[in-house]
């Protein structure tokens, strides 16, 4: 078949360079959405009068097969038309003639790629915020019943203070509230509409590009036409954020693999998540966390891809943004799959709580309540880590940990120890005596979490 | 002098490993924060009780002096004291004496150098949104007053249709308009304290949170202690945020060095945004413009750097975080030099106002304007283009452009041609008639610009 | 099916988890490899007697037959066997029986997959080198045919001295040439046998892991199991390589999309490397080099990805780096086409001459003959340089060039100059005279020709 | 003072976009290089008469003299000379008078800056290599010591089998001699000189380039003037190699980290290698380790920022690639001081021999050895595998180990189990089993280290 835009070529292309040049193996993805702005587009060329109300129904409907067509997945795209916008209105003018050829009046290639990958993405990250606030639902519904659960709070992967497990997951909650508040924010730059700015300087055709941003759901219209065509901001901003939410995604990722190893043995994970050795039968490698803190690198890579595209190009569409599409879909597949497997093996994991709490016993994570008490007492703080300091030292020295010591031994360091440092030294009670607002006492967990749950919505719901 | 935490060690550090760990070689630059930070913390331990009013007005006191020597760039400090925050600590206690060691009651370095960096970055990132203002401003003037200058408009770097130059300016301007929106957008998230974190779980003294927030000026305070202490996403959305910004001034960079060359001649620098070269005369370089394209690739740099730091990182805090700072601040000064450059280079521009015209005459860019001729006339636009091709290729091959042709050739072409046709061919009638929402039309440019103004305020409200 | 790694496990995985784990939809590609090394591994087992001939010689068997399979495009693969290996086994047991299953003694999946990259990246690697040969003697041949085509040499992209258009192809004849060397120096890397390393730590059964090194033509093996099955360096550095390479393709992309625009017009691109325009029939875009140029951010973003994935991951394997295929592959991909390209593109261009001798005329491009001269008659460069720069300025007022001066205007700039500056002047003279090594002097690049045909070898020997 | 490019300019470039472009407070680190480049210029202009003797003898007089001046640091450098060529220069002509301007007669800023970076790169990596060589004798060292120290090797953090420590520390040396010989081959690239290359072009002069190379110890030299200028391969080189050493040391520091850890136990680093917490006396941070992991991510930074800066550029030299030095030093600070701490740091380590030795024992990764030992007496192994599987079930239900199991409870598993499994199932028996070539078998260690003991060299032969 001959090329559309063949008229001023003497020669015809060879098929390999066809190949390489052509999107249609990977931006068929966007064929609904293609179809979508099309028929936006030419309700608009008929409410306007640049069709007529004939030309324009015969458009719609054979629009309306092909997007039949394309839900059961009948149709099939040829290399040879280059890209889905090609190939659809190929097969448009092959259903209903060359009227068909009338649809692309008062718009551009430029604009129509804009168009879909703003309507792709709008719905993808619609998709995105709704998995995110599931997966915050797991992690609160996990919270609730751990407020009691003790375990080491860790810095440096060292063991720090005791804090309750509740507390540890709830600050994965406000990771992802950021992540949705970033992503809806991204909403509205991705819900804007580029349609009609045609190639790059608007049309002469006296268009209504409201009336098409409206029928699309768009929110407004780009105000210049030259931005509309040349900009993916949008785009890099969904790689950016998505880069961050697979960076939270990687840390809790981490702690899920640490607190599954033999040495740690915190939670197990269920068999769903995990999986066994060809070699080693005895094995349950958390395949799934470790999967997902390796997909980061992609999502990463994704983004950096991107931005080194856009650097120093010049106005207005240029070839190479062809490349915007296929990190794109990658990252949105990446995200997408992640989080489901998340809120999954959040929901479904094993909690030790015995292992934890005994992990907050045989250590010296109580060390900083010796040195708020002296605090306390009014000796000054770098002074008291002093104090501690050297008896943390005592204790290894005779191996044994700071609950061990006799009140005589203590008060041969400070004089302002008593009793009640015993009740102290419990890491049950640390817990529970780190008031803070927004710090780990159960009391304030509870709160946090009942403001937590203003954050999630139910299913229905959707935003 | 002994090493603030040293009680526990039996063994002095190597200084090359102090050196190596040491971190006040660049976070001196945060003195200010620190200080500041330190002055809410303890008007903060005050008022709780924490600290009598006698002690509390004593470490204020002590931190106003070194704040006052700090301004004057009279402090100076050692890396034995690793960090800002303990060598502003040890000379606070030089200055009055051990209660000095009382103003770390209730905090810890975690939730310290947190505090630091959200106010340091609260700072700067207001300065770039309001450089960007200014940058908006100088693009709205230049902007005015060349709505009726017409310019070739390119995609694929290949001349496509005549535009207007405002029109390409102001695709500029709404770029940088998101760019505001995306910082200001930081700015939420910036603004929230995380003071009185600790160290990771809260303290267990009776510390109030929004009172020291609200002395800050923060918003709100981070709702987790261990979120906010590993927390780093808002750096991180400065990052990103801060290299879309580059991609922008990459592009724009690519096309002023395109216009300042012998072959466009569309502009000159100004001399004071050029140099010239040691050993040919005749130059006259667009430095500046190179440098700032050339300057996107550190902060590219800067933030895939502080991704990968991040990535598979357990709570709470880890050393690597230390590495959170310099990509920032090197990235705070390469945009801020790069949005003042940007601003007068602009401004300061000539712009060869006939030498844009005359190039959209030589050439075939009102292409479009026959094939939306035939268009209108009812000829389906994929066959309007096949013929404008072949007309294109009869003029190549006789050597003249589309305009140069005869009635009776172009009526063999297509008999829908008739005589004003020769007005259409006009590069200014193109421009004026392309008045679709957002084009290039020039009633569009100027409507476009009031609206822009709406976006923009005079210097003294600053946001 | 059941799951080969079932064993231990009572419950089982759900769908959706094993296709987000399972890499059978991109390990597929490995498939012939897979084979490759299974062969190699039981003609090892045989020798050793690990196995008797019997049971070998039935599965290499049952091996060649699924070689014949696959080379057909016969063999169907299913997610439920996660990947590659479990599919190729389990097609391997369905064929000859439960002797299969021994397939495996002595190895692991994790040295298995090693060894699949490993041959993989070799023998691509190989045809990348050959492609670099090609496109440097696409390079030889344009270069031999404009030794005496002179154009202008850019700095900062302005103007600054007449050069050969010969010499600036050989510019990038030898950064392929350093390409080359950087592919071969990646081979000694990539051809090194992980084979038999086992799951992490070698096996009890006494292998022999040069036997079977032999017969895949490694020139050696891995000297420590765990890094045999945990290094990827081999692909990073394939990576880097290759963004290298991108790199200095997408330069040559810039310059040949400056090079086809209107305002340079210094050379023509084939109809079979340039597309038109959906709206502009009169364009021709050099959409190949756009989209290579484009290309280098998917490479480069490979290499942070894998970089990403690789950084902070413990020994030995983890399922993170089941990531490092699908970047591999992409990379592959993307440079292997891209040679294609370049190197037809480069041989099918037009060179316009005239234009490029032309541009050399009409600026100030020779005023560094105009220093020289000065310099070489005595006068200190820095001092020349003032004169020249002045000479410019009264001709930049005076609307010339400095041909056109009279040598009384010379001679009042400086006595020194006297008639045979006009010679001088002439910029193919200037070229001629560039004469030091590796300058662009005819005589230095029939030179350097020579010598570059040495580093390229006709299709036969293959290396 | 008036700028030397100044001749053409009419007005005076404002000091802040000075400041912006200048260069000169970062490349002063070139200052040596820049004088040792001189020196060798000079004396080849003198050997080609270019310069008179007595010229030549006084300018590297002058040379000399600012050579000791920096050496001792006595050298103040000015913004208003952009560089530290031109405040040399300047510097120079202070000292000398004008014929200091006939130093820069046969070059240009162009081929010297380019010349001062390999002369910078070419020490720096030697120094790189000596330090990579000292670590790996620090590893030697150590594992010669460990070779009997029995620990659980792991894969997806989970124990696999049991393996020799210094089995898993030889992993690491050979990572270290793949990185050796990569920045030997990036010596290759680096030592070659662009000296004499001038803006672009080469020059006029009858320069000799060969002799200036050899003066300065380069191998040879470029063989093309504008890849001279032009070419940065060797920096990125350079940085994608130091990327992939700072990812080793990354992994390295992650199981440095692991293994201090309360839950491991495995090794206790040096009071000089860990610090302690303001707030937590108890703590012993891996604080090297940590920030070495995070300074990962800086180095990523820096590829891919010069990475980024080098797409898309047109030759030959532009203002962008001034940018390609800050990184470069980053880098090597970075790396030079990552290899420091690390060899300190491991050869100081205290090794928990009982620990890792215990944590074989509590656990199932010898369930290996019990498939081994089903397949050598001829049971297919995948068939094994699932025997194992099973016994591990029975185990997890039983709550206890494979070794705790009594024949029966074995046989009934699999009658070819007979009373040598104990043996078998002893940890230190399943590491000296695997005796494959390059295994962890203790045998096999010590060939490897004899092998390894080849590939360093001690102090004094200095590669």
């Amino acid at each position: 078949m001959k090329k559309l835009w063949g008229g001023r070529f003497t020669k015809s292309a060879e098929e390999w360079v066809d190949e390489f040049g052509a999107s249609i193996s990977f931006d068929q993805e966007l064929v609904l959405e293609d179809i979508e702005g099309s028929i936006a587009h030419v309700e608009m060329l008929s409410k306007t009068g640049i069709l007529s109300v004939a030309e324009a129904e015969k458009i719609k409907n054979g629009l309306l097969t092909l997007k039949k067509q394309a839900e059961k997945d009948e149709l099939s795209f040829s290399v040879k038309l280059e890209d889905i916008h090609l190939n659809l209105e190929s097969k448009l003018t092959d259903l209903i003639g060359p009227v068909g050829g009338k649809l692309h009046t008062g718009r551009s290639r430029n604009d129509q790629v804009a168009t879909d990958m703003h309507l792709y993405l709008r719905k993808q990250v619609k998709q995105i915020i709704q998995l995110l606030n599931e997966l915050q639902s797991s992690l609160l519904e996990k919270a609730e019943h751990h407020i009691e659960t003790v375990m080491p709070g860790y810095t440096h992967l060292q063991r720090a203070q005791p804090i309750s497990f509740a507390h540890h997951l709830m600050a994965y909650f406000w990771m992802f509230e950021r992540d949705k508040q970033r992503y809806q924010e991204n909403v509205t730059r991705i819900n804007v509409s580029p349609l009609g700015a045609g190639a790059l300087a608007g049309t002469t055709f006296p268009i209504d590009r409201s009336y098409s941003a409206d029928l699309l759901g768009f929110d407004s219209i780009y105000e210049n036409s030259m931005d509309a065509v040349s900009d993916r901001d949008f785009i890099l901003e969904f790689l950016s954020t998505s880069s961050i939410l697979m960076m939270h995604l990687s840390r809790f990722s981490e702690e899920i693999i640490l607190w599954s190893s033999q040495e740690f043995k915190f939670i197990e994970l269920d068999d769903s998540f995990s999986t066994g050795s060809s070699i080693m039968p005895q094995k349950k490698n958390p395949d799934m966390a470790e999967l997902i803190r390796g997909k980061t690198g992609r999502v990463y890579g994704n983004l950096m891809g991107l931005l080194t595209v856009l650097k120093g190009l010049p106005l207005a569409y240029n070839k190479d943004m062809q490349e915007d599409k296929e990190g794109m879909f990658d990252t949105v597949k990446t995200v997408v799959g992640s989080l489901r497997i998340f809120a999954g093996m959040i929901q479904t994991m094993k909690v030790n709580e015995q292992g934890m709490e005994n992990a907050t016993k045989n250590d010296f994570s109580n060390a900083t309540e010796l040195a708020d008490y002296l605090s306390e007492k009014g000796m000054p703080f770098r002074e008291a880590h002093e104090v501690v300091g050297k008896l943390v030292l005592y204790c290894v020295n005779k191996k044994c940990y700071l609950q061990d010591l006799s009140i005589t031994e203590l008060q041969a360091a400070s004089s302002l120890f008593e009793q009640d440092i015993y009740h102290v030294l419990n890491p049950r009670t640390a817990v529970e005596r780190r008031n803070s607002a927004g710090g780990t006492g159960f009391t304030q967990i509870k709160q946090a979490i009942e403001k937590a749950k203003l954050c999630v919505w139910e299913k229905e719901e959707v935003k």
